[in-house]
C-alpha cells in the first residue's frame, strides 16, 4: 500500500493524518499542540509523523501546509508567526533527511484554494478564487488548473493589496496602512468597533469586543456592530472586484470564520462587488461560493500539493518511458 | 514556405505584417488609417490583409491584437473604443471565414506582454508583469510560461484595480474612480494638472497641457509639472506593489508613452514601490526593465499568439503520433 502524508502547522496546533492511494479520508490522524515549554517544534512534528507513519506500506509523499511567507520551492519557512525559532528553516528537507520521503511545502491559505479547486466548493473550476477572512486575509488562486505560487512563491498575498492608498487608512496585521485586510479581516472589524466605542458612539458593546461579540451583537440589531459587519464588506467588495479584474475568475469562494457571519458581511460585500465591476461580463456564470472544507482545508491541501507532486512525476517517468519506446520502436 | 501573419488594429490605424518561420522581422508589412468615410473598419481590414497575403506560399496562422473588452476563446471583439461598428463583433470568425485560415485574437496589452516575454526585456523569465502606461494603463501578465487571460478572456486589466476607494477618488476612463489608471496615465496625469491650473496653482503651464506638454515644463523645472509625475510615479508604486504581493512575478516591464519620461516617473515610482513591498523577499533578484518592442509590441504579440497556437497544435498533433508510436510498438 502506498500513502500520503498530510501536515497541517498552526500556531496553536499541528495536525497530521495518512491516507490512502484516492482517498479524502484518513485512515489515521492525530492533532497536539504545537508548543509544549523545554521542546522544540519541530521534534515535536516528527514525533507526531512518527506516530501516524503507516506500518503496512510505503509513504510517497508527504505534504505540508505552513502559515508563510515561506519559499514553497525550497522548502524553507522564512518565518512564520507564533513559531519563532523557525527562521529560514529548511522544514521540508529536515522532513526528508529524518523520514527519507520527499516533503512539498505550501503556504496555508494557498494550500487551502488547492483543496477547494480539488475536493470542495471549486470541483470543476479552472480559473478559482479563494479568500480566506479569519483573524487575516489570505488567497489561494487556480489558474487553468495550475496553482498561482510565483517567482519566489510567494503570489497571492491577497490580504496585503492596497485599497486605500491615503495616509491615515487603518493599519494592517503587516504593519503597512490601507490593506484589505486592514478593513475585512475579524482584526479590523475589532480596530475598527475598539476606536468607534472610544470616541464615544453609541452600542450595546463596550471595551474592546472580539469579532465574534460583534457578529453577536450585530445579529441582536447593534446599529455600531451591524455598521462594522457593513464596513467590512464594503471593502471586501472593493477587493474582490480588484481581483476580478486581474484573474477574472469563474468562481469565488469565501471561506474563515468572518465569512460565516453570513448575511451580515455577504450583502454588503456582493452589492459592493456588483456595483465595482467595471464590465458586466466578469459577473457572466461567476459563481460566488462558501468554501466546504473548513478547519480540513489546510490539510486537504496539503494532501492535494503531495499528491500533485507524486503525479506530476509519475507523469515525467511516464513521458519518459514512451519516448523511450518510441526510440525502441 | 510557411507563414504568419500579424495584425495591430487601433482607434487610427491599423497594421499588419507577414512573418516568415522563425522570424521577426516581416517579409512584408503595410499600415493605413483604420477610418475612411463610407468604408467598413473589416472592409478596409481585409484590404489590407490582402495586400499583404503571401504569394509564394500558405499562411498558417493569423494572430489579431486589438482593445478591449474582447474575447481571446470565442474571437469576439465585444467593445472597442474608436471602432463604433464593432459591437459583440466576431472578428476571428470573419477573418477565418474570408481567408480561409485559423485566426486568433488578443487584447493589445496583453499581448505586448506576451511579445515582451518572447521577443523583448521579458526573455528568459518565467513570471512577467507587463505594464503599459500611456493614455491608458494596460497590463499583460505572464505565469510560468502562460499568458493569463481568465475565464472570460478579460483578466489582467491592471489599469483597472482600485487603490483608493475614497468617494472622492479621482475618475477613471472606465467611469468608475481611484483606479491606478486614474492617478498615473497620461489622462491621469493631464487631470490633474488641468485641476490645479484651475484652482489657480502658479505654473508655466496654462489651460489643459497634454502629459507631453507636462513632461516638458517639469523637465524645464516647472514644480507643478514635477509634482505632476511624482504623484503618477507615487501611486503607480502602489499599484505595482500590489501586482507584487498578487504575482510575485522575476521582471517588471514598463512600456507606453508616460514611461517615457525617465527619472520624472521612475524616481518616485521606485521608491513609493520599495516603501510598501511588504516583504523584503518580493525585491530578491527582481529585475525592473523598460519595454523593448515600443511600438512593435502589438504585431510581435499577434505573432507571438499566432505562433503559439501553432506550435501548441503541432504539439498535440505530436503527441498523438507518439501515442500511436507506443501502441503499435
Amino acid at each position: 500500500m502506498e500513502y500520503v502524508i498530510a501536515i497541517d502547522i498552526g500556531g496553536t496546533q499541528m495536525r497530521a493524518a495518512v491516507y490512502a492511494h484516492n482517498s479524502q479520508t484518513p485512515v489515521q490522524s492525530k492533532r497536539i499542540p504545537s508548543h509544549v515549554t523545554g521542546e522544540k517544534v519541530f521534534d515535536r512534528l516528527a514525533g507526531l509523523v512518527e506516530s501516524v507513519w503507516p506500518k503496512d506500506g510505503t509513504v510517497a509523499a508527504i505534504g505540508v501546509s505552513a502559515p508563510g511567507p515561506l519559499d514553497p520551492r525550497t522548502g524553507v519557512v522564512m518565518t512564520t508567526p507564533n513559531i519563532k525559532e523557525w527562521r529560514d528553516y529548511p522544514l521540508t528537507g529536515n522532513l526528508t533527511g529524518q523520514f527519507h520521503a520527499p516533503a512539498f511545502l505550501g503556504n496555508d491559505a494557498n494550500l487551502a484554494g488547492l483543496a477547494e479547486w480539488r475536493f470542495g466548493a471549486g470541483r470543476g473550476h479552472h480559473n478559482v478564487l479563494y479568500l480566506t477572512v479569519s483573524t487575516g486575509v489570505g488567497g489561494g488562486v487556480i489558474i487553468e488548473d495550475r496553482l498561482l505560487q510565483g517567482y519566489h512563491g510567494l503570489a497571492a498575498e491577497l490580504g496585503h493589496v492596497t485599497i486605500d492608498a491615503s495616509p491615515d487608512a487603518p493599519v494592517c496585521g503587516c504593519g503597512f496602512r490601507g490593506h484589505v485586510e486592514a478593513f475585512s479581516s475579524g482584526t479590523g472589524i475589532e480596530h475598527y468597533v475598539a476606536g468607534e466605542l472610544a470616541a464615544g458612539r453609541a452600542s450595546s458593546l463596550t471595551g474592546t469586543p472580539s469579532a465574534r461579540e460583534i457578529a453577536g451583537a450585530a445579529n441582536a440589531g447593534d446599529e455600531l456592530a451591524r455598521a462594522a459587519y457593513a464596513r467590512a464588506g464594503m471593502y471586501l467588495g472593493v477587493g474582490v472586484a480588484n481581483y476580478l479584474h486581474i484573474f477574472d475568475p469563474s468562481i469565488i469562494i469565501l471561506g474563515g470564520g468572518v465569512s460565516m457571519s453570513g448575511a451580515l458581511l455577504f450583502e454588503p460585500f456582493e452589492a459592493s462587488l456588483r456595483e465595482r465591476v467595471f464590465h458586466p461580463h466578469y459577473l457572466d456564470g461567476l459563481v460566488i461560493a462558501k468554501a466546504e472544507l473548513g478547519d480540513d482545508g489546510g490539510l486537504l491541501g496539503a494532501l492535494a500539493l503531495a499528491r500533485l507532486n507524486v503525479e506530476s512525476q509519475m507523469l515525467n517517468q511516464g513521458e519518459h518511458n514512451a519516448t523511450d519506446e518510441v526510440t525502441r520502436a
